[in-house]
């Protein structure tokens, strides 16, 4: 397989034949008068990237590349604006250099180097930031620190269901070396394929559960983390209340406190018993409520993902006039038949109609006693692992399809959606980009739920990047108003750090730097990533 | 009732009578050698206080007293070391005042006047800390800032189940407030009556929960607190991924960052169901194994406390040869009869013997259905919450009795429980005071326990305080050899110092440093709590 320098994951995955023209099909009913030319990406020998300002000295150069084609795959993340800046050739700070240590002496030794040299350092796990998060967009000589060789699972704990693990690990790694054990992160963000533990960890990303373990942070027993000033690592405690969490400041620090380099995370045993069911509504509202009353209801739900008509039809192929609500209960130590039939009570108290179950049970097997499959959750499940391919394949073809997310509490919910789905079609239609916006919940919170946006719409070549644009400060504009966060699971980067500013506490960013200006005193790691 | 100048909670509430009588009786059992005598406190006019060393200037002086029994009662917290200073009458470090702010705007007016004076302000919730967190131990003119004026729950918002407090709030008021909304925090550590949501936020308290929710951490949406370089609010979320959390960084800080003084925080319906069972074992290592199986089940009681034989003698009056472990789950959703059977069934494979279940539901109210209270659990709970007063009273005796906890992965618990137990009662021998080391499991984690321990012992009069600090000691290196953290619920104050300063990576010490310079540039709070 290879990687794609200017989209998402393998080149062999890439949408092309009769997927695309399916695809091509399927948009062009919703928007008869789009241009679907396709445009290809540039070769990379035509990007004319800047030559490197920098070299690797001594024992540092075996671990540096400066291929043309290295140096352009790690430009920018995997945004929609990533990828169409792409695509027409815009790479204006391709990092000089990528260095990939393989041990963390070596990270020690790059840092010691970049301190030195006034080099800065943009950590690099799987690259698959959506926010600007590893884009070498600083002025003065800059390298890329791709970590993926930091890629082995360390140590396993089985007693405490705990694995030490580097952070380079990709996602299919690190379960195919768990698997063995009869153990599992069960952490599987739409990036899984391409992103790693690292990455994971310093962007606080959103997983599997919908529920409880929603963020990676609460897998985590301890970090190691190399700073400019020395390494920081935890003690693996399963609690504590010494002083504020030392891991809850790394975490989320975006690459610009430290370098993760190791981890000892949290582990479950691989499920047994999974009951799924999807649940249709005629009204929205009543979706929501029911989806409220589901997240306060203690179940604890391994998904509870809320699809608003539109998702449905987009992402899903499934029609509703109020939603589909797609529950799932997991557990490796008992069936979950309880636990989902009285949340099956709550959503039909709210006029729910739940459809078959799916139930899957060690001695019934996959498919088991309790029904069929439901069309609706299975279809959205494959194209969730799809989005990224098809999104690179209509952004080749004009379109505008990105999509943010947020969270609030339930009170906010219904005036923060109207908010930010009044601003995409507000901008959409003052830009004359024909397009819809869908939204579902990807997790849900007994306080509030984390409803994640799409926006599908008819672009024009040439233009896509600030017609995005222009739809991103709109919503975000909506959300910094109406009590939402910037970002839920998909970090701050460059590219929110205007809204993250207004909603980041003044002190706290003063004590950030104050952290920053202790750590990193030569401010070489990530610049401009979280205002800092 | 009267608030205890030198010992926990009311005067009215003291140990007298046929319960000292009691007591006597039943410790004199196990120790008969033992000198009975009781001493009383001194008065506090017999104190000898040092003089106010500063007055608080214009407005803020109908904020302050120097009334020596309010100074007095502000010198300590609540440990033992602090019971046994009290009586001596060992109070070398008196604040200066107590000012009690009667708004957020007289804290911000407080906080400019010790920045320009030069005044050490120690942040003073309940006064329950019990590592010496709220004590004036200082050079310079220092003042106790009693927020306990700070007492109203302001908003509640029953849509997502939250509400805003504000910090200087008592627990049982706050638990009346929330009552006619059928809302509770559900938050009930051991001092519950006599210390403030603020004090649990800043010190990072365990609370009800034995699992999931363990800390008060997680009760948190957003905090308001008064730093020295201006009021930092965090935006109300249920759950977000923006950079390193701002409320991770002011819970656990200790008063050492800023003063909060609000939070929203989220609740819980009132629970409907609730169901008890108490189950005894033959061998302590099967119950903790017990206790691991149902901490990795995901089924998430509420109640998981293993009492070990010894702990199960002194404070539940029960016999076990292995301990007994109390297990309890509770809904206001749904009946808990699933949850309880299947842990039953764990625990009965590894060999316990469950007692009869004792049930509440809607339809049979207490003690319903399911048989009748087990004695062990309810012992417990009585005697739990008699606790502090009978350490007060025991200690006027000259007997040793405090506690402390930690946590550890499961794999490492057998070693550092050997370890802590084996430290204790070597310097218990080195001492030549017989006594016994007990332990319970207050919270438990799918990666490890929490272990509690208490010493009660024979001591001598006048020699009680460096006794008890040769054994705490003892036992906090231990905990910091054999992977444990020096507090899991406790907080670190400055009594922990030197064994935190050993547990916390020195960059994030620096890190920690470099904030508190941002917020805190005088350093005016809390001097030398967390070793800043």
């Amino acid at each position: 397989m290879t990687r794609s320098w200017w989209g998402w994951g393998n080149v062999e995955d890439a949408v092309t034949g009769a997927e695309a023209d399916e695809l091509v099909a399927r948009i062009g009913a919703l928007l008869p008068d789009h241009d679907f030319t396709p445009h290809e990406p540039p070769a990379v020998a035509d990007l004319d990237l800047r030559a490197p300002r920098v070299a690797a000295p001594g024992a540092l150069a075996a671990l540096a590349s400066d291929d043309p084609e290295d140096r352009a795959a790690h430009t920018h993340g995997k945004a929609y604006r990533d990828v169409v800046r792409n695509l027409s050739g815009d790479l204006p700070h391709p990092p000089d250099l990528v260095l990939r240590p393989r041990s963390e002496q070596d990270v020690v030794d790059v840092l010691d180097w970049a301190g030195t040299a006034g080099v800065a350092m943009v950590p690099f796990g799987g690259g698959t930031s959506v926010v600007g998060g590893v884009e070498a967009r600083v002025d003065g000589p800059v390298v890329s620190l791709d970590l993926g060789a930091l890629d082995k699972v360390l140590e396993i704990d089985r007693t405490s269901r705990a694995a030490r693990v580097q952070a380079g690990i990709l996602g299919p790694a690190l379960e195919d070396q768990l698997r063995p054990h009869g153990l599992t992160l069960r952490h599987f963000p739409q990036s899984f394929e391409f992103s790693t533990l690292g990455g994971w960890l310093a962007t606080r990303a959103g997983g599997h559960y919908a529920t409880v373990l929603t963020h990676v942070d609460d897998l985590v027993e301890s970090l190691r983390v190399v700073t400019p000033v020395g390494v920081s690592e935890s003690r693996r405690l399963p609690g504590s209340g010494a002083g504020p969490s030392p891991d809850r400041m790394f975490l989320g620090s975006e690459g610009t406190l430290g370098v993760i380099t190791e981890s000892w995370v949290r582990l479950q045993d691989r499920p047994r018993w999974q009951s799924t069911c999807t649940v249709d509504f005629d009204f929205f509202d009543a979706a929501v409520a029911a989806t409220r009353a589901v997240a306060q209801s203690g179940l604890h739900p391994s998904n509870c993902r809320l699809l608003d008509p539109m998702e449905a039809a987009v992402n899903a192929g499934s029609s509703t006039t109020g939603g589909l609500l797609v529950l799932a209960f997991e557990s490796a130590d008992h069936p979950v038949d309880a636990w989902l039939d009285r949340a099956l009570e709550l959503v039909r108290d709210h006029g729910g109609r739940p459809g078959a179950v799916r139930a899957r049970s060690p001695d019934a097997g996959a498919g088991g006693p309790r029904g069929e499959a439901p069309e609706g959750a299975d279809a959205w499940r494959s194209s969730f692992l799809r989005m990224p391919y098809q999104r690179d394949a209509v952004t080749r073809r004009s379109l505008i399809a990105e999509t943010f997310e947020t969270a609030c509490t339930w009170d906010r919910f219904a005036e923060l959606h109207a908010a930010i789905t009044s601003a995409a079609y507000g901008v959409l239609e003052q830009l004359g980009a024909p397009g819809v916006v869908t939204c579902r919940f990807t997790h849900v919170y007994p306080d509030g739920p984390a409803p994640y946006y799409g926006v599908y719409a008819s672009g024009r070549w040439g233009s896509l990047l600030p017609m995005w644009d222009e739809v991103k400060a709109g919503v975000s504009e909506a959300i910094a108003a109406h009590g939402g966060t910037i970002t839920h699971h998909h970090a701050v980067g460059r590219d929110h750090a205007p809204w993250y500013d207004r909603q980041r506490p003044d002190p706290f960013a003063a004590a950030l730097r104050g952290a920053k200006a202790a750590l990193d005193p030569r401010g070489i790691l990530n610049p401009g990533v979280l205002g800092l």
